[in-house]
């Protein structure tokens, strides 16, 4: 029986889902594993969300994460690509809320930062940290499956939610003050 | 036991969300229900989205709709506000799609137009063709409610697909060639 904090990274997108599962041992962290789910633009947008809410409920499910990160940027080229993301990001949200799973989200810049030391990063520079702290000689080339990986990291980061409590999504203090509906262990 | 087919519509909204049950009964429809659920603007958005999913859930498990209709603006004032609307149709469209609901979803000019003919009508326009078609003597002055009901009925009037298929989200064509993942009656 495992007893580590686990903690989902997500990357949601409409096209192409990356995630993320790394294991909090204390002062050091594991990759548990990593990927991506991929979806046809063919498909129409209905049965994408239908499988990304399908895909994080299965994470879920299998791995029992207690902690659900995910990338949320805050701004987009338009208004349609917003709504579309703001879609793949609520279906993936959903399964967490269903299953009680507390979730916070990070913006981009703020996980570059906290795995870098710079806001500004490169994507290289990001995957470089990463080799670094999961002690991995080559990080995947699935840039999407790395930036899901560096959200949870970036999470597993804000140990102080007191210090750094900007990018929380307030589901702590509710928790705090609801501790019924925490996620079951 | 009921048989008609009953289409649940959703007007969902980061603050409020409206919903209204008709049954289609060939010729004419009935109101089976309509409401809304309000969110206090104090609680963070995670919590919101949790509600509105759950409130959809049970929507669906207590009156089994055959088909979700949402109205759905695709454009507003700017990325933040459709990124939150985006979330707020997501996790409304994510019960519908854990439930196996087909969804299709309809723009306000749409709506409008299917109702009272009119693109551009007024509220008070489509809140009166709403009070004539369900044999009501006044709508309820519950704005998101009536909009709600007002996209069930839009649906309602979408009877033959292959003449106005441009609103259906594609779940139609999915469903005709997978009919095993048709919602259970």
């Amino acid at each position: 029986m495992n007893s580590d904090r686990i903690i989902l990274g997500i990357d949601p997108g409409t096209q192409v889902m990356g995630f993320g599962l790394i294991a909090d041992k204390g002062k050091k962290i594991e990759l548990i594993t990593l990927d991506v789910f991929k979806f046809s633009s063919k498909e129409d947008q209905a049965l994408r969300l239908k499988k990304i809410f399908e895909s994080v409920l299965g994470l879920i499910d299998h791995y029992h994460p207690d902690e659900l990160a995910i990338e949320a940027p805050f701004f987009g080229k338009n208004v349609q690509s917003m709504l579309k993301l703001g879609r793949a990001q609520g279906v993936a949200m959903a399964a967490g809320l269903y299953r009680n799973v507390p979730i916070f989200e990070y913006s981009p810049r703020k996980i570059k930062q906290s795995i870098t030391g710079n806001g500004n990063a490169s994507k290289e520079q990001v995957a470089g940290m990463l080799s670094n702290l999961l002690k991995m000689s080559e990080v995947p080339r699935l840039m999407d499956a790395t930036d899901a990986v560096a959200v949870a990291i970036c999470h597993y980061f804000q140990r102080e939610p007191g210090t750094s409590g900007k990018n929380y999504s307030g589901w702590k203090s509710f928790l705090d003050q609801n501790p019924e509906r925490q996620a079951k262990k």
